[in-house]
């Protein structure tokens, strides 16, 4: 009673908050939540689970799940970025059909001269230079250009990306796409305000196994999928000091959380038709302490990193709307066989790519394309020979159309090649992309995400449903084809 | 000013929670916590982290960390459940020197007849039989015996192993050696109470490749270990009807969580020296919806489950007082190869054993043992033949001294031999056992620990400290040999 008459006493004085925390040891005032670069978080009183903000679709705009735009006779591209990725684009889309490379930028005069020289190898005209700092402004402005290809460092992705939508490009851009949720908001909005397209170069989409298994996937072979894995495990000693006054290592100094989860992450999302009437509902996060990465800073730029945020390892786990879960991990500091981990699990099927490619069914012999054999276990892989017959059986249409042609351009074993294609298809033919705006935002949003859940002690946080409100439009995830 | 009024007009018609719902978003009241089976359980205010309740050790009550007691001159033995482990087990013991199988305990004639045979071939005597619902109760009174050995359903664990405490017998019990936090805090205070040792049966700590990492990981070989990961995935589908009354397929059917965590756990467990000057801190965890578990019930046992528990693929993240990460994960379900992850990341180095078993380097180079070779690459697995001569080059010592005798003698490579071998080896020269019964409270405890967060959309849940303090007290994991 002494409690009830406190708790009405201080509503009366207007101390409500208070009265609360003197009754309930559970409250958790938001003052108490980390919040990174003020992003404006709270945490849910019924679900404990932290919640970003979700800007509101400004009045009249539309969503572009699905988008289409009109075929184009041509895809005529401008390339930002000429660095690491840059040269490789500009000589892929020498090779592809129905296409014009008009214009190269980069800060500097000899990787534009680089990048120049891949693409007149290949036959075609050299292309119109743009040198300098703000020279990517004027390229973007541009009339006689359809599509904005960047390949900057990571954290001039938005502002370029909305920069060149905002002047009527099509845009392509380099993994991550955006750094933090603002930004991945940012390509939402332009690319909803403008109706063009915005797809991620998330490459590690059309590496062959994952275009079979997908297919595979998306055929049955596996059941139900309960649970999918990705990851980008890739010591980079060899790497760090290539990235320019090494903005890479101190991107990862400065932030914590999974920075670089889209590899990871882009095969294991399309398993499970992300936005195509499935959605993630929650992220938990935890690293390691940061170990290997203030030594880097020691032996690389001679100094000590007294406050290194990024852990040495990193791990998320994902709730999906469908009941799945979803795993990815982040370690690019230690030495580790490089591995994109991603595996597959359901209720009749399993496939594995690192450290052993393979499948496993619970009927193997039941399955169309599975020759007589003997050695069928649920319990183990099937055999080689097994695996290969799936693998001709289950060839994936985009792979079967052109992996002779992307073998022969090459770019991480055809799949940059497989990806470069298909854009350049899809716009000739007014097809949605197979990337959307909406990827690029959900598997790019995973570093801010993790961040927050890690400095909360591993809370689950929220992941935004970015299509606000249409992740049912679509009804799985599909490649489209001509006349679709 | 509504809301206020409303306010206090709810506080004073008694409808507190109401009201505080109303005025404050972010409170989290206990009410709104699930709490299974009825354990006390809370969320932190400023750290978001849920607390189960760690009972306070009676007063006057020692710890039992590190315990020794009086060396045995020989082991004198009782066995309770004759079901699948325990005929294994009689016969191993009855080929161990300085051991005595006094009493076989089954609740079937048939079961004791099977095991007092697996006993005589061996050239032992026979032990006398107790059979019956309660014939447990009367062995564990023999004055005659030191060790109660327990391999029965999972449910009957702690009662059998507490009533054997106290009547002064020393515990070996089989994983999970408790179901819960309540049943964990029991084996605790009843080892303190009596200075009985209580080992929890986890036998895949002793399997060869774990034991030579465990040993490598001693000698520095992975720098400073980072994450560590251990699974049980088992397709259990040919396994399910062997549990009699099918008890384990109706536990999983009501109950969520990592309800089979040591085998994973416990190898991991080893390379972070858990309560050897390293604690878990908290948990998160995370589970698909259960897709094969309800067919289960359908095709074995003929019936609809509406409400089956345990989801089909289960994950969880630990974090280490130490900074580190564990991974473990649960799929008894699915058609999967069979694997217990069992992976260490370290600053200089990686040991994976499923899928592809081997290690890689920062730089192998270095490492004493590591013949001359060209391929070593920080990027990949060392060669097979540098694999080879690490593995000999860092056999532990306690395989090396009976690795032969295990092979010949079998049961799980070797590994149940091993285990049975140091526990007795243990006892006889009065050293403190390989697992102690904080072991068996931390890698059991995670069944309900798991279950919590789960059920609180992934919530961190704080891993008690078992030792109520004493974690510090021993510096490092260690088998001790005679003499120290």
């Amino acid at each position: 009673m002494k409690k009830l008459i406190f708790a009405i006493l201080a509503f009366s004085l207007g101390f409500g908050a208070i009265a609360q925390t003197k009754e309930h040891d559970h409250s958790l005032p938001p003052a108490e939540l980390k919040s990174p670069d003020g992003t404006a978080i709270h945490r849910c009183k019924h679900s404990g689970i932290i919640k970003t903000k979700v800007p509101k679709r400004p009045e009249g705009q539309k969503d572009v799940v699905g988008l289409r735009v009109a075929p184009l006779d041509s895809v005529r591209v401008g390339f930002i970025g000429l660095g690491m990725r840059g040269p490789g684009a500009v000589r892929r889309f020498g090779l592809i059909d129905r296409t014009s490379v008009k214009a190269l930028c980069d800060k500097y005069q000899d990787r534009v001269d680089k990048a120049q020289k891949k693409l007149t190898e290949t036959g075609r005209p050299a292309a119109t230079e743009y040198v300098g700092d703000e020279a990517w402004k004027e390229l973007c402005r541009r009339p006689d250009i359809d599509l904005v290809y960047i390949a900057t460092d990571w954290e001039n992705h938005v502002p370029m990306a909305v920069y060149a939508m905002q002047q009527g490009k099509h845009v392509a851009v380099e993994v991550p796409a955006a750094m933090n949720l603002d930004e991945c908001w940012q390509l939402i909005n332009t690319a909803e305000e403008t109706q063009r397209h915005c797809m991620m170069l998330e490459n590690c989409v059309y590496d062959f196994f994952e275009l079979t298994t997908l297919n595979m996937a998306q055929q049955g072979l596996f059941g139900d999928i309960l649970h999918v894995e990705g990851s980008y495990i890739h010591n980079l000693e060899d790497f760090w000091k290539a990235y320019e006054g090494n903005w890479r290592l101190d991107f990862n100094e400065k932030h914590r959380g999974d920075v670089y989860a889209t590899h990871g992450m882009g095969p294991a999302a399309q398993l499970v038709n992300l936005h195509r009437g499935n959605k993630m509902n929650y992220i938990v996060s935890m690293d390691t302490r940061p170990a290997t990465g203030p030594k880097l800073v020691k032996n690389l730029l001679g100094r000590d990193s007294c406050d290194f945020k990024n852990g040495d390892h990193t791990m998320s786990m994902i709730q999906t709307e469908n009941g799945q879960t979803m795993h990815i991990q982040h370690d690019v500091m230690n030495p580790r066989p490089y591995s994109r981990m991603y595996q597959v699990t359901g209720t009749e099927g399993f496939a594995n790519k690192y450290m052993r490619e393979g499948f496993a069914f619970r009927d193997a012999a039941k399955i169309e394309g599975v020759p007589d054999h003997e050695d069928l276990s649920s319990h183990d892989f099937v055999p080689d020979e097994v695996k290969e017959a799936l693998m001709k059986q289950y060839k994936h249409p985009i792979v079967a159309e052109i992996e002779e042609e992307a073998k022969k351009v090459g770019g991480h074993g055809g799949m940059d090649y497989i990806m470069d294609y298909r854009l350049v298809y899809c716009l000739l033919n007014g097809l949605p992309l197979d990337q959307d705006v909406y990827d690029a935002a959900e598997w790019s949003s995973l570093g801010e995400l993790s961040r927050i859940s890690i400095e909360n002690n591993s809370a689950p946080v929220e992941v935004p449903d970015f299509t606000r409100g249409n992740w049912k439009k679509l009804n799985g995830y599909h490649h489209y084809m001509k006349g679709e």
